[in-house]
């Protein structure tokens, strides 16, 4: 079992930022709400604050991933850090490095932060667990576990258009079984008190017990939709299909795509989400990707808002104690 | 047809720079002008100038050009920009992403600019006819069609030894076909008044009708050099030879190539160029790349300059709307 | 044969840094002294010094190796310098470019210093007899002859924990043929006065008169490490073994890896050293690897204090005479 206390200091502060399950509701309001500020900084004309000045904050990526890199890279470059991109491909772990010498090599360097993204699930906790006192790790994504900080960046959208989510119906459609950002939304949405989350998809998708976690489960899209205030679309990794675990696209789509029809069933001022990148006529119709509902861009717009949150947030705490020591 | 007009907002002023067809001679020369003072600025100790803080600027190479990245990575990073380089070979486009739908991305990201090389005649104008008003593009180098910061930085360069366009015979020689780099140099030659552009190559590297841009076109180079005040020598590509467009190397030299017997039909004070990389017994004899007349290594060390200057303008449109808005 | 005066300006000052060998004993400790100051720096919140601002260095790493330029590039921004990779592999260098227009190019787009890798003996000597004046040349490891930074790294490191080098029994142990490391320590060993340098290693592992070199050669590990202050471990280079110099890891790690037994033959107080990454199991055992004798991630910590002292004291030079011209 993962533990859940790691993310946290002794004086109870958030020291890495792994996974939403069990944490406070109080902390996701907080992380909203200091998110709020670096909202208004990227539209100034100068997009710098020189929070993390000085700071050295390494991109550990096992798993390609350009988008969730750069907004990673420029949420670091707007705090003023440096950032340092490791190629796992070509680091000395190819040598016969081990990972946790690489680790220590990095920690040597004295950077700050280590950015995470690992095709195995509970990657990002075992790093955390084995880095030095002054180290953050940020887990970008761990195998078919946790994203979290795409969890934290759909809370702030959500908020932004339905702010008491205590009043709200939360569809969440697709792969639920293999997404990482299913279950960090689920864990998420439940702490911040969403009387209702539904995840829909074919039985093959949909992970045996799932409603221990809190959902209602529906496997008929027309009926999950109904009356609902948010639509998550998740992505469609096409992998799937030769894994004999769906027959073929166009029965995936006509089935559990989001057209415009489907989503009238939802409230009229229901929005319509996606981690992206969206596979146009898969799992979204382009008429609603692109439609008035959609917040798909602020989505990816507000990432960066809330992974400087984070990172601040995380590397404002290390810098009192490294001043302390 | 590719729109002129695109490249100018409402006002009038350069929003993107994808092309030297059609712009005005006081554009132009408010560029040169403007270059100058950047110029200066690499010469400094402290070669950074804060004008970019702040902006973000996109490298998206859709062909692999080293030189031309580096360039441009170099000219922002002395502005003060931040430089965010996408590498297209492992971004989601290869998970079905379409092009549209990165650069909405990116925008959402809010990035200022996109550098944009692409193996596409025409690549930039269709990216900077989608792209999101705060935007700005720059072509740099887009199929056999346009590469106009190339011919900007050739200009300047010719102008600080040819102060009077007015008075100049410029000879280019070689795959005339194929350059993106001829192209926007005759362009940019016309509109400032030289009034002798030649082009100067084999029947099979010669585009038919290009008497209608406005040049004299010459076979034999003996002819075409003679008394000439300039002389640009254009790369060759390999890959030409097995197009079975030419000989041989050695046959395209002789008859081509750049010697200093060759050098000697041109005016005394002949200035040669080249944009890089050079091809030595190919294209150019190193005598002469060498020799006192070259200012190949003058025009990348200009190529910083002008790419400033370019770069420096189009955004500083850009902000005063952003302040506006 | 190698000139060594190239490393210096006509006024005597250090201009490039290629090799420990023929360098004054003075000049090492100026570096030392330097280096003590950054490795305070990154150890301050603000992990920043603004000696390089405004300078561009480049790193050209033609042998891959993610953690010396990793170390070279945080040590470059945290001197505020701006910093190049320059990717080989994909450079105009594979459009048939020479490696010296590569380097004129370089030199054109003004920028101030090559830190060079390269597989072949004598390639930053080579580089740095060809570059203009303006630019310093690092060499970050040339085939096997030279890795100046990490000898200089780790005489700092000595310094800290054995301060007076005319007292030192130091222990080299592995494959001193094909190591350049081991090459730069011996070099700066000699020259700081340590009265006994020894290598250890089998046979076909020691190069022929290596004596003349000024060490003591061992082939039996036990007697080599008896009553020695400093300890290197080299790091076995695998391929060795499919080249018929060794039998077998195992057999390896039984004569020559450094086990507590072995260990135990030293001074009590002895420092064990590597320049990583390391094999656990095949040079060193990991009981030492991470026991208290050990001073192996305070090396790559060093590391870091060491070449932005280097860094620093070669552009300083510079930057008079750019100021003067």
């Amino acid at each position: 079992m993962i533990r859940k206390d790691i993310q946290f200091d002794k004086k109870g502060r958030l020291r890495h930022f792994l996974t939403t399950e069990g944490i406070s509701r109080p902390l996701i309001t907080d992380i909203l709400d200091y998110a709020e500020n670096f909202a208004s900084v990227v539209n100034k004309p100068v997009k710098k604050a020189p929070l993390l000045r000085g700071k050295t904050i390494a991109n550990l990526f096992f798993e390609a991933s350009t988008r969730t890199r750069t907004t990673f890279e420029l949420a670091a470059k707007r705090l003023s850090a440096d950032v340092i991109n490791i190629n796992i491909q070509t680091s000395a772990t190819k040598k016969g490095e081990s990972l946790l010498d690489m680790l220590r090599n990095l920690e040597a360097m004295h950077t700050d932060m280590f950015i995470v993204r690992h095709m195995t699930s509970g990657a990002a906790h075992f790093i955390a667990e084995h880095v030095a006192p002054h180290i953050s790790v940020i887990n970008a994504g761990d195998g078919s576990h946790a994203h979290p900080t795409q969890a934290m960046l759909d809370m702030f959208t959500i908020r932004r258009h339905k702010p008491d989510f205590t009043a709200l119906r939360v569809a969440i459609v697709g792969d639920i079984m293999h997404s990482r950002v299913a279950r960090s939304q689920i864990h998420a949405l439940n702490i911040l008190g969403v009387p209702d989350v539904r995840v829909i998809g074919p039985h093959t998708l949909i992970p045996p017990h799932v409603e221990n976690m809190g959902v209602h489960v529906f496997h008929q899209v027309e009926q999950g939709l109904r009356d609902a205030d948010v639509i998550i679309m998740l992505r469609l990794q096409r992998e799937r299909m030769q894994g004999a675990l769906l027959p073929s696209e166009a029965e995936y789509f006509a089935n559990y795509g989001l057209t415009p029809d489907k989503l009238a069933l939802a409230k009229p001022d229901a929005i319509v989400m996606h981690p992206g990148p969206i596979n146009r006529g898969v799992e979204i119709d382009s008429t609603v990707a692109d439609g008035p509902q959609s917040v798909i861009l602020e989505q990816v717009t507000n990432g960066l808002a809330v992974r400087m949150a984070i990172m601040a947030m995380v590397l404002g705490r290390t810098s009192d104690e490294e001043v302390a020591s």
